[in-house]
């Protein structure tokens, strides 16, 4: 299995076309069917003009209590809220909350970094709307502009409750199945599986990160190719447990 | 970056020398210091001898509680609690606890699946006894069979709290960095990152077991090359929230 992060993606800004620019920046590489294309929230979102200034928010009282809590901007705080469905965890420098995705993350994935310093205010980026659509649209404009569909993911970088650091999970999904169920296949020996889920989608967006980079460098295209994989149009809501049946004590 | 399961490995059991095993089976590849050999963490434990049969243990008290709440193996249940500190969650089909090793997963670890059929009982295997060691281990051995020391990664699958599916994470590290702390670095627009202590093992871990697949096809064992790294010995621990600090509710 290979992967090549893409060069020359540069500044993306609302209204780009995301299948276009990586169409036009494979330059060596030619699409192939069982390629998968891994695409960092963080283009999606500008290109989909999820932008927000800060300073034209107004924090409610909701909002103001919670920032109390985390020590967070109140500002950003009604941001997040208005992205949740459900507050999982607040306390100093910490808001876990259900994202109306489904998603359960911090700060619900709004994100400061790696915004131009051309723009004025104080810009944060939101989340796609919905980024499985946005993970088809992309797979949709390579189709078109390659005439070959390789799978699309759209990745996030994610804590986790029990291990420190970040990686990066699926937030969308085109083409190929994000969760594959191997239970009842047999082992090597004959003998049943069990618990084997497989989270694809995550496990294809944590390897991108490697390649990726954050900060400086931040390549955010990454041409996957030598995974096996079969047509899915599932998306990426088979990764999430539903409320209530987290693993929380 | 490359990712190449390596052929060859076969069964494993108690005393083969894995180093030994893998650089027989490196095929066309010439490992470079920069390269990442990511183990399956079930023939590490073969090979260290940690498969048990059931059928020789007498669950307690406690166990047999348990055994009733969860729905398992009253004799399972003992070994998970014998390498426990303490049970996270315990509900029908479900055992999570913190491992003595600070890693909090279902069933200890305890694996039941590919085990070889000739096997007289009914054996499980343990997690090996200190993973970091293990992983140094397979280094130095590798560096004195090729002259070379990649890093070694030994992965396990694991569930996760809020998303369905299992991933590879690591759980004994040589070589390379677990954890990458990137905090305090600039952005490409010269920002200062937030919150980018970065999983680095865990997502080789996770990449690796894009191509190592399970059940009939299992390929133990991964050589990554492409991925820079800096030397550390910091082991795996670094990756574990302390008890306490985890992020629920």
């Amino acid at each position: 299995m290979q992967l090549t992060a893409l060069d020359g993606i540069g500044d993306v800004v609302a209204g780009d076309d995301i299948a276009q620019i990586i169409a036009a920046s494979l330059g060596a590489i030619r699409l192939a069917a069982q390629d998968v294309v891994v695409v960092a929230q963080k283009i999606v979102s500008k290109a989909e003009g999820r932008r927000v200034d800060l300073a034209g928010v107004t924090p409610s009282p909701a909002a103001l209590d919670l920032a109390r809590t985390t020590g967070k901007d109140a500002r950003l705080v009604e941001l997040i809220l208005g992205e949740a469905s459900e507050v999982v965890r607040a306390v100093p420098g910490v808001l876990i909350v259900r994202h109306r995705l489904g998603l359960v993350m911090a700060n619900a994935g709004i994100d400061q970094s790696n915004l131009s310093r051309d723009t004025p205010g104080e810009p944060v980026l939101l989340l796609p709307v919905d980024p499985d659509a946005s993970a088809r649209a992309i797979r949709n404009g390579l189709r078109a502009a390659t005439g070959v569909a390789p799978a699309v993911v759209i990745s996030d970088s994610f804590g986790r409750p029990w291990r420190l650091g970040s990686v990066n999970v699926a937030i969308g999904v085109a083409g190929l199945p994000a969760l594959v169920d191997r239970r009842g296949e047999p082992d090597r020996y004959g003998r049943r599986l069990e618990a084997t889920e497989v989270a694809l989608a995550d496990a294809v967006a944590a390897a991108a990160g490697l390649v990726m980079g954050e900060g400086a460098e931040g390549l955010p295209v990454v041409h996957m190719r030598g995974l096996g994989w079969q047509e899915s149009d599932a998306g990426s809501a088979m990764l999430l447990r539903a409320a209530g049946q987290d693993l929380f004590r």
